[in-house]
């Protein structure tokens, strides 16, 4: 991320050129991360005899076709989750069979769109799997089943399964599933799971729990299943004192339970993942600028230019993102607040940090913010969702146009 | 409400024309409710001596043209706090003397617009009036404070006032304005203050006790100010037990203390309101589909394709939308909970709701969604955001276009 900084300060005038506040994603930090769940799968994949691993990219968590891209250069597969997600996967080039439509409460309409283009579905509930059936009898689904289990998250919005979760069948209904395949005719042919969304080293035991009881229900309720898809939801750090997810030591957690299912369960031809924030997250950041400077009843506040508009997660989740200024001025270190430009109070991106005093006009860096960032942005009071650039070792390439006021008047009829 | 769901059931072809989901506008409504605040303005004008009262609609709530005219047809003026409401102001034909510009952590290059445009800025911050002061010394300017008690609103998110407001400037802080005010020879017109968003009768003593002592910070600190602006934050009710606002009251209890200030404080001349939800949130309602029906785990879950991205309040902030069913269904009433079709937990539109079974492909209604709903929506999973109707009584009007897979990748740079 230093690296990515140095950068940066080294092309301070992208701001007047692309406006502020800007997404920037560094080209080499998504390649490591691409790379490390290469390894991942190659190192997963050895351990099984003969049991394909197959890693698919959400794009709900960046879906910048100049990532996605990247993800299909790597040889790893996509998910989609919405005709525009589907568009930009066939755009990037995956073929209809590296790509999984993973979808919840979608309509005929859609379903048609996904059947047409060939692509295989994952179906999250009976009602769902019978508008499919209905429509499609005799094809090949997935289905997403529930674990049970209390899932893991970073908040308990993005808490997948458990009791409290709109996703997926519950063990209990798994005889009127099958009647209702049955019934059409289905060839169920893969069964998922997901638990939640970021994951570290002290909840992999969370993660693996929830793998082996998704097994246990895959053993005890279906036959021939070919592909077992476990999710996704890998972490990545946020604050400075957290460690990177150990992929080694989760590959061979994983090997060692999988083999054992393998062993039993003689079908299953592939495991699927699903990694969406672990590969752009820590590739990108959001530069602003310092707009104002106050000091109101014992408290420090750096107003910017970055508002819940531009990066939700802060409002919405009380998520932490890493703070810093480009350059530190020689100014004491105070606890402030910094916020954002919306005429809301949640509008807030960090609370008490630790920051020297900037002056005005002085650039503020938000850190890993490339997934669940410009992917939740929006244009509340009138915003424009900011330009996305993509920083190589020698250039740099503008990957989406900061919005205009024409753009964003473009669908109003007057 | 209940003519605006007869004309509805009319029109059911709308969805099919437009697209589900779909917010849709009643015209009738929303001139009620504008009636209701010219009514209030000039009933709280009569009360007091040739002091005026302004009303500004905060398009913040929603910005669609077609409602920003209703209300400069009524006579009432506008607030702008980005350079996107800017224009539409200007479009919808306000007069530059007829837009507040209200900001929070702007840069210069958004002051010369406002300052270019002529148009009367309130800075809410030392910091920001001096960055003005030095763009644009011996000009009008208003100014922000925070009047320290505690805010109101529906959410600490939307509370505005108070220790632990980003916005507006404490009264220990007044003198150090008031410096920079004369520093750079700005005429502070104006003095701004807002508690906070949504309150009913139960809350209306906490507006007026911050009115109160706004206006003794006014008093006590400033001299020669001609407008005073209270802000807003009227509220309307969520909830079948929540009753509408007494304006009648709500300006009684406002004549006397405007009234005893007005005697003491010469120089007033205005008095403004910053009316954001209180026009459009009743008139607004998502007309969506019900896309699946679970029980899983003992509990019934409506999946719908109204998502977080479509309106992002009940995920955001926990708010309470009504939830019916166009066409009740002759089934039994259950507890459900109601959801849309995002891939997050937090995807949920309300829990609990006493409900007839539906169908798959029954409509469904979210009420109350006029103000922050389109405003605050995203394309989050690449949902596209819905088009936007207005009912008349005799016409239906589209009034913004629903975005396409075209319209959303235009910013791309492949």
């Amino acid at each position: 991320m230093i690296n990515t900084i140095n950068k940066i300060k080294k092309n301070i005038d992208l701001l007047k050129e692309y406006g502020s506040p800007l997404y920037i994603y560094d080209y080499d930090v998504l390649k490591s991360r691409i790379n490390n769940i290469s390894k991942f799968k190659k190192n997963l994949e050895d351990k099984l005899n003969n049991v394909r691993v197959s890693i698919h990219y959400s794009s709900k968590a960046n879906n910048n076709p100049n990532i996605i891209k990247m993800v299909k250069e790597a040889g790893l597969l996509v998910d989609a989750m919405s005709p525009l997600e589907l568009d930009l996967a066939k755009k990037c080039n995956f073929d209809n069979n590296e790509i999984l439509y993973v979808c919840n409460n979608i309509d005929k309409e859609e379903m048609k769109i996904v059947h047409d283009s060939d692509i295989l579905i994952c179906l999250d509930s009976i009602s769902q799997v019978e508008m499919w059936g209905e429509l499609f009898p005799n094809t090949n689904i997935m289905v997403r089943i529930n674990p049970g289990i209390n899932g893991v998250g970073h908040n308990k919005k993005v808490v997948t399964s458990g009791s409290d979760s709109k996703f997926g069948i519950c063990e209990e209904n798994i005889n009127k599933l099958l009647e209702i395949v049955n019934k059409y005719n289905l060839h169920l042919i893969g069964i998922h799971q997901h638990l939640g969304s970021l994951f570290l080293d002290d909840k992999v035991d969370d993660y693996i729990n929830g793998v082996k009881e998704s097994l246990r229900i895959i053993k005890d309720h279906f036959k021939n299943i070919s592909i077992v898809d476990l999710g996704g939801g890998f972490g990545v750090p946020y604050k400075e004192e957290e460690k990177p997810l150990n992929l080694t030591s989760l590959s061979s957690k994983l090997s060692k339970i999988l083999n054992e299912f393998i062993k039993e369960y003689k079908s299953v031809k592939e495991f699927k993942f699903e990694i969406g924030r672990y590969i752009p997250c820590e590739a990108g950041i959001i530069i602003g600028t310092v707009n104002a400077i106050k000091y109101e009843k014992g408290t420090y506040w750096i107003g910017t230019d970055i508002g819940m508009n531009t990066l939700l997660r802060p409002s919405m989740y009380n998520s932490y993102h890493k703070i810093s200024l480009l350059n530190q001025r020689k100014t004491k270190k105070v606890k402030a607040n910094v916020c954002g430009n919306i005429c809301e109070s949640g509008d807030i991106i960090g609370r008490e940090r630790q920051l020297t005093i900037p002056k005005v006009n002085d650039k503020i860096i938000i850190h890993n913010a490339g997934a669940y960032g410009y992917s939740m942005s929006s244009n509340y009071t009138g915003r424009a969702r900011p330009a996305e650039l993509m920083l190589y070792r020698d250039k740099i390439k503008l990957i989406r146009k900061r919005e205009t006021i024409e753009s964003m008047e473009d669908d109003i009829v007057w």
